[in-house]
């Protein structure tokens, strides 16, 4: 690679047109230029005193911009799967340099990165492969370049703490620079690494990133170890959600966020601009879904996008976020659905202890947590009425007369009772009162007031909203009239019941907020890839 | 079931406060009521001649609306599961009524549908479980009534055309309303259902519901067999889409669809209203996956609705469509990322074929095409440069002036004649001419004027763009002032690149497109379960 031209060979060209092709070859001689600059420099400083030949040269410097130049298709490894069976190999690898620490004048130990696995680099003057120049200008690369590095596998002498391939190392013989840094990084990202822990040792004066910092440079603060780790876990996540669901017989779906109408509840949609008239960002897929269930598809899910416009400047709030919904038809009882749901639960809690312990131990020594627990066999999971929850509060001294709902501050307090009491960081709540949930929920046969509905809870807050729905058209009318919508401006929905609709239910989940509570990252927006909330559009 | 009590019963409730729940009832009632009007009507008129007892009462019926009053647990079967081990047996299924066809005064045939199965039911008076009133109020029910059928799994004396379980029917014993029609139909599924070859019979005269109508009552006609294989094959599109990239290393991720600026291309995004400004809506997750390259994530996909505000009424276009966006870094060359995309359309096409061969034939029944061929083999995918492109159309007797770019109507020629030359239907273009291409695109070394970029047709349609991106931040913010861009406007994503990123490239496919395109639908809104466009916001 090093030894390719760096000169777009002009010759070569048979393309007569095209109305930018001198300013190109320009742009791109000068991206390769200021490249080049510093190793020059670098050259120059180390040649200076003693003007000595370099054996080295061509073993060392930035590579010229990456325009596809040539394809040799060496192999180039990956630090993870390196193993003693690879001692005295030689390797091509690409990298980021995570650390880089000169000894003496003739050694540099440079810790070499992967996502989130690292080897020990080891570049000694040897007098054939690395000259001074070499070494000089390879410490003067800065931390988190990209660099292409070529050297032998050996097996170190002591174990390498600071790595996660603990028994080897690699001895470099070629050291390029594929993309350096332009400017100052916001932060360090050693800083942002931090373990918990680490502050709390004696003596421990280290730079604490806040958490805006590391969302306007998102970018760098998602190369952490622990960000790492959260977004394998988010997107381990939506896998278990698929699995359960698929093996359970549902189907996923796609549905319109744009809507022509601001329906569920008017208040917090976002509006925009539609052609010549508006339209309205859906705020969950509640309405396609239900539309699936009439249109036969018996099962459903979507994983998408949700949009609230609500003004709320909270550790738990996003103004967009993953939306994971499902809805099914129920052949006799709503609890048929609050079971699946349990179920899918479970499965995903179950599958991440056990599969992704190593992830959740990464976080966890940046955002140290008690162990998330829950109930397993034959008891299985704790379910309490509304009238059961508001109880337990009563029961630990909170006045009856503010519990016609259960604000944020008591469903945490009624977390921590239920932890205590029942082991379990995870529970639901069945049977809301009715005049809490929303105009398409289905009343309770039994007991007037109450609904056929359910949140599930996990550490005291709210990941889960569902109910049965009511699937008959002039019910579904009044109930919308009774919360003053008029039921010619959901048209289209209604029309869906009138077609014929089957009993059915279903439950709407956030996926940052089951991430956080798990994690128990304590704020939704280290959840969530490049965050959106009333203050936040960027990056 | 039959014999629950309709009435909630109120002494049995001991909540004290709800303001809606007499309300609540009533309605409740009222559509109780308004269910069981027909049912009354058809046995008093059944019973008015003769006035004789109904020894089947309590077998059919209107249920009462479904708010979970009881829960049973007996199990429910699922038709398309009924094998000739299950003849004898009495069985309870809940079912659409697709057809209904009483045979002089002692027979009723439905035929009963779940999804896409469908069984033959047959009731007969039968002195002892089936009566005169029964029968007569069984076939005063609509088509798409919802029903609640017990029966005995019955042999049939020959096979059964018009079902999908042929060989099998279920004598019904009891037959209850689960869930009626209120008004009618916007049209006969009978008529959404038909086969194009019906048409083509002689002296046939029917109606042919047209794609509007269809749209309008969606619902309905999702419903179809047609319908129901299309949005079938939609979801396991996305399923192998994820397989391979699960298998290629790639992490999904979910970038926010709500923007700060409006990027890419300013023209064609639309404005949302955010608190006291204004955000935009994404028109790719372009800027967000490519920031997840430089945030070392390696590789990236993401499954999700982008906007489109190109007032364009076209059989192609929608306002918002499913994007499968895909990023990766790159070690050499950009044709990693195109053969990693080949590689990926080669593995959808052969699994469709394969494994849903079934649901194919039910769309190809409304929907006749030439069957979708690709070439295998050593040869493999065929890959033509932009500039062996226009050779052909050229060759063919298109004016080479009018070919800078291809337009519409020369790509679908170049199909045609790609088809007859190569024996192919899927194809890629290599090798776009710059000024056709956003400002991101990386020039190819050797060829001024020329990109690093591509193009995936399907029957002469682009179903996937990509190419290798500029990873350098100088280079980006001078092809961003090129094409009128203010890099300032875009600082969160010329950061990213500051901050150091590998080279990489990737592609964007339109989910409709490949549907409608592998399908021969002939128009996209087809493959979109609610289709937006400029003109359609509803359903």
């Amino acid at each position: 690679m090093a030894d390719t031209p760096a000169t777009p060979d002009a010759a070569a060209s048979t393309e007569p047109k095209g109305p930018s092709k001198n300013e190109l070859k320009k742009a791109a001689k000068k991206a390769e230029k200021a490249a080049a600059k510093d190793a020059k420099k670098a050259s120059q400083a180390a040649a200076a005193p003693v003007a000595e030949p370099d054996y080295a040269e061509g073993s060392y410097g930035p590579l010229p911009l990456n325009m596809s130049q040539e394809r040799t298709k060496r192999e180039r490894i990956s630090i993870a799967a390196l193993t003693p069976n690879d001692v005295g190999k030689t390797v091509l690898f690409r990298a980021r340099i995570n650390t880089s620490r000169a000894q003496g004048s003739k050694m540099l130990f440079l810790n070499l990165r992967q996502k989130t696995a690292s080897i020990q680099g080891l570049m000694i003057i040897d007098g054939t492969k690395v000259s001074k120049q070499m070494l000089k200008w390879s410490s003067s690369l800065l931390a988190e370049s990209i660099v292409l590095v070529e050297g032998v596998v050996e097996k170190t002498a002591e174990e390498i703490k600071s790595a996660s391939v603990k028994d080897l190392e690699i001895k470099i013989s070629k050291f390029n620079l594929i993309a350096g840094l332009d400017g100052l990084l916001p932060f360090s990202l050693e800083d942002a690494n931090r373990a918990e822990a680490d502050y709390a040792q004696e003596g421990a004066d280290f730079n604490r990133v806040n958490i805006d910092t590391r969302l306007s440079g998102r970018v760098l603060d998602l190369r952490t170890q622990t960000n790492q780790a959260i977004f394998k876990l988010q997107a381990v996540v939506t896998d278990f959600f698929r699995d359960y669901l698929h093996k359970n017989g549902f189907t996923e779906i796609h549905s319109p966020k744009l809507q022509g109408a601001a329906t569920e509840s008017g208040a917090s949609v976002f509006k925009v601009q539609y052609f010549k008239g508006d339209a309205f960002l859906a705020q969950s897929p509640q309405l396609a879904k239900q539309m699936c269930i009439a249109a036969d598809f018996e099962r459903v899910y979507e994983i998408g996008p949700v949009f609230r416009a609500e003004n709320a400047n909270t550790h738990r709030h996003l103004t967009e976020f993953i939306g994971l919904d499902l809805e099914m038809a129920i052949e006799e009882h709503y609890h048929e659905v609050m079971e699946l749901l349990d179920g899918l639960f479970l499965y995903i809690f179950r599958n991440l202890r056990e599969q992704y312990k190593n992830e959740i131990e990464i976080v966890r020594k940046q955002f140290p947590a008690e162990e998330f627990i829950w109930r397993e066999g034959p008891e299985g999971t704790l379910k309490l009425t509304f009238a059961e929850a508001v109880d337990l509060l009563v029961a630990d001294g909170v006045d009856r007369s503010v519990l016609d709902d259960i604000n944020t501050e008591n469903e945490k307090r009624l977390g921590r009772l239920v932890r205590e009491k029942y082991q379990t960081d995870y529970f639901i709540i069945d049977k809301f009162p009715m005049e809490l949930r929303p105009f398409y929920t289905m009343a309770d046969p039994n007991n007037p007031g109450l609904s056929n509905s359910y949140d599930f809870f996990m550490r005291g807050e709210e990941i889960l909203s569902g109910a049965q729905r009511i699937h008959e058209p002039q019910l579904l009318m009044q109930e919308m009239r009774k919360k003053g919508i008029d039921p010619e401006s959901m048209k289209a929905y209604v029309d869906a019941f009138r077609m014929g609709c089957p009993p059915h239910g279903g439950g709407g989940i956030g996926l940052e907020r089951v991430l956080m509570l798990f994690l128990k990252l304590n704020n939704i927006r280290r959840a969530s890839l490049f965050p959106r909330d009333p203050k936040r559009l960027e990056p």
